[in-house]
Parts: C-alpha cells; structure tokens; sequence
C-alpha cells in the first residue's frame, strides 16, 4: 500500500486507527474454547466488528509464536482473511526483527514475500545493514522503533551523545538515509506526550505508529495536539483496550462498540487539519 | 543448564564451540530434497556430524520462519532431536526478540516452556522491562546483544554519551543489575578484535556468545587473546563456515572435519589457561 493511498483511506473513513490483534488465548472469551480454532475464531469476529472503523490491523507475533505450529496456523489464517475481507487496510506484522544482514533478508522473505504483508516492526540496534533488506521492497513499510511506549524506553533511547543528540534522534536522522516517507514509519509510544514536538522536528512529514493509548495510559488527544501533521501522519494503535473491551458471547460488539468512540475521536482531531 | 555445567562440558570436550543452524532451504544439497522434511533431514545429519566438536547449538529463527508451519514444524523437530541425542548441550534460540513487558513474557513462554530451551538472544532496545521476563526462568539464559559483528553495528552501539561511556557498554552496565553471570551472557562480535579488552573491563567474567568466525572474517585466536577468562567464559558460534563446508552427499562428513579443525584450535586455546 502506497503512503497515497493510506492518507486517502483515512481521510475517507475518518479514521487512522491501527486494531492490534494481539491474541492471547488465555483471555478471550472461554464459550469460544469449543471452536476449531479459538484463536482465529476471535480474530475473525474481531476483525468484522471493528472493520470500518480502523485502517489498518496489527497482530504481535509473540502471541502467535506461543501456542507453537497452532499458533503459526491461526496466525496465517488471520492474515488470509484480512486480505480477502479487508483488502484496504494495511496489515503490520509487529515482530521487531533485525539481524545481521543475510539474516534480515530472511525475515524480510517471510514477511514481505510469504505472507505478503504491507509492513513490518524492526529495531534498529543492529544498525544499517539489519534494516536495509526490509527496505528492498517496493509497496512495503519498514516500521523502525524509535522512541517505545515502555518504562524501559528510558534506559538507552534517551542517552545523549556528545553533541546532545538523543539515541532515538539518532536512529530517526540516520535511518532517513536508508529510507524515505514512503517506505518508512516509525514507533512513538502514545505516552511519550510531548516528545512527539521533538520527533517531529527530525522527521516532519513520516508516519509515525504510535502504540499505548489504552492499558499502557498514553492520551489521543495530546499524541494528535503534538504529532499530527497535515497528512494525518499517525497511526495509532489499540490492541488490549479493543479486543479484550467485552469477554462475554457479545464481545466483538464491544470491541466493534471501541473501536467506533475511538474512530469518533479520530475524526473530532482530523477536522482540525481539514480546515 | 548451570554455568558450572557448562564449564565443565567445555574443559570435559576441549572445545567452546556453538553451531549455528542457519538452515537455508536454498542451500542445502539438492540430494536431500526428496525427503519428506529436508531440512530437519539435514540438521539431524549435521547435529550426529559436529556433536562430539561442540558445547552448543544455536538455530537462528528466521531461517525456520521463512518456510512458514513447514519451516517451524522443522524447527521443533529439530529441538526434539536435540534435546534426545544431545541433551549436554546448550541449545540456543537466535531470535533477538524484544518488546513491552506483556510481550516478552508471551517470548519467553514460547522459548522457555513452549520449546524449553536454554538460551535466547534478545535486543536491549527497548530496555529493562523487556529483558526481564526472560529472566524469570530458573536455570534458562538471555543472551543480550551488546557488539554486534556486522557493519551496523558502527552506526548505534559505539555512540558515545556525555560521559565517553559508549552505547554498548551502558547495555552491558546497566543490565547487571537485571540478571547476573548466572543468567545472562551477551552477544560480541568476532571481528570487533580488540573491542574484547574493552569489553572485559565492563563484564570480566560473563559468558560472551561469539558469531563472526568465519563466513563473517572473524579471527578464533584474536577473540581468545582479547576475551578468554580463566573459565573459558567464550561460545563462539560458527554457522555457513561448518554446516556447508561441503554441498555432496558428503555434506555431513565435510561439516563435522570443519568442526574438529575449530575443535582443535579451541583446545589449543584452553591449554593456555589451564596451565
């Protein structure tokens, strides 16, 4: 998917919320126990619950790789349905993968070749050579991580070098050479408040994936007042405070319930850049 | 396995050496494609080849996730096979994970209970919270990547703070206080050289993980001078450089010559400290 066409996807749907499927198959609802398999029956209902209400689907492998060869099954079963039955929406696989270079190219094949998704989370501690074979190919997104939502984001992102430029600006201005907007993103934690005037200062005009508003506590409201630009230019994910929002027979119309005040939200901030 | 475990089976055997099972489909002799998984065919071969030569084992995820169920399926048969021809060896999962804390419990459930394997490599990144759940596993090791061993590794790890104090000694600082030589050992680089004296200083006794010999150009006798302590305190991987030493129907031959060659040098080394 083109940076053209997900700009006009969330101007069209007044929306640029990301759903994160982040499936833990100790907390969905237990009636769906029963089914083939629990995982992708959650998601599948999840996913037609909250549809028109995001533009783009998130799911963390690390739940996926947990449960093993089901997992892995649930987990490609996911992605076929969202491109058959949302084939509009951008689908992110949040793996934070980064290796040496010959093994980059490794993942990258999976993600981008194997399951052909339009994106996927990379660290960026290796360096230039980790992170370039995810660039090599065309339509694909590179999602670096920058400043995290965690307490552990203040350990090393944060150090200031010699010249007072902060490890996650570092990463930020280096990584622009080996990208550009239309092929790189970048994860800002929601709850970094207003660091995003300072990431912004480095990358204008990216989008940036803004995980933690929700569970982690960080603020839509203060995520778009400080790192909105013209474009929209985030997009911003839920996954706990969505899919876990009911755990009854009725929880994917919790979630679709979610995902609608939070698309409201979204569109109350976007009709401030439309003037 | 217990660090003194681990000593002893690398002063009982004379060598210090992990294999990487890299196993690239693409690359293994076109004789064992025709059986019905190719590429745990090749491993199982391998692993009965280089066995006696080495302490550990470290496969590296990405190569097994790029065949998708098939590609796992291989990855826990593997495992299997280990874990009952070589149940003395340390069995390593390469898959520099890292994320929020709520994620990396959901890495170390798949990695530690899932697969019960001794060891992880994980990206310090995104600090303290999502190294720590790793850690939570008695007698299981996180293996933290600190100096990498490819060109990227310029570009973040020796960035130098205020201080002079470089990026990847403030990883290696800073994460002693999170586990301690008994469960954590850190990725170094072979063709860093001389960067073991600086890395000795930081943690003088902690087992250093060790890829780069080889394909990578890194030198055995160079690692040993700079990084060896009077327990060893050294795994240094070899992946491409052994497991395809040959491409014929001696394939396996050929891999376990090229492991007793390192096996040898390796005793050469410890005949150094064990006066």
């Amino acid at each position: 998917m083109t940076r053209k066409q997900l700009v006009a996807q969330i101007f069209d749907k007044q929306t640029f919320l990301c759903v994160g499927l982040d499936t833990d198959i100790k907390k969905i609802p237990t009636h769906l126990l029963t089914a083939e398999d629990p995982v992708f029956e959650f998601n599948k209902r999840i996913v037609d619950a909250t549809a028109p209400y995001c533009v783009a689907y998130k799911p963390n492998l690390a739940f996926y790789e947990s449960l093993g060869v089901k997992g892995l099954v649930a987990f490609e079963r996911t992605i076929a349905y969202l491109k058959q039955q949302c084939p509009k929406h951008l689908i992110i696989a949040d793996a934070k993968r980064g290796d040496i270079g010959n093994t980059s190219t490794m993942y990258a094949r999976t993600f981008f070749e194997e399951y052909n998704l339009d994106a996927l989370t990379v660290a960026p501690y290796m360096g230039e050579d980790s992170v370039k074979p995810f660039l090599a190919y065309e339509g694909k997104w590179v999602v670096l991580l920058a400043l995290t939502s965690n307490q552990g984001s203040h350990d090393f992102q944060l150090t200031e070098d010699a010249q007072g430029e902060r490890l996650f600006e570092k990463v930020l201005r280096k990584s622009q050479a080996w990208g550009d907007e239309d092929n790189m993103m970048y994860v800002v934690g929601a709850t970094q408040g207003r660091m995003f005037e300072d990431i912004r200062r480095v990358v204008p005009s990216h989008f940036l994936l803004v995980p933690g508003v929700g569970a982690q506590g960080g603020s839509l409201q203060e995520v778009c007042r400080y790192g909105m630009t013209s474009q929209c230019g985030l997009l911003v994910n839920s996954s706990r405070g969505i899919i876990y929002a009911g755990n009854g027979e009725d929880f994917a119309e919790m979630a679709g319930q979610k995902a609608r005040e939070l698309q409201q939200q979204m569109a109350a901030e976007l009709s401030k850049i439309q003037g």
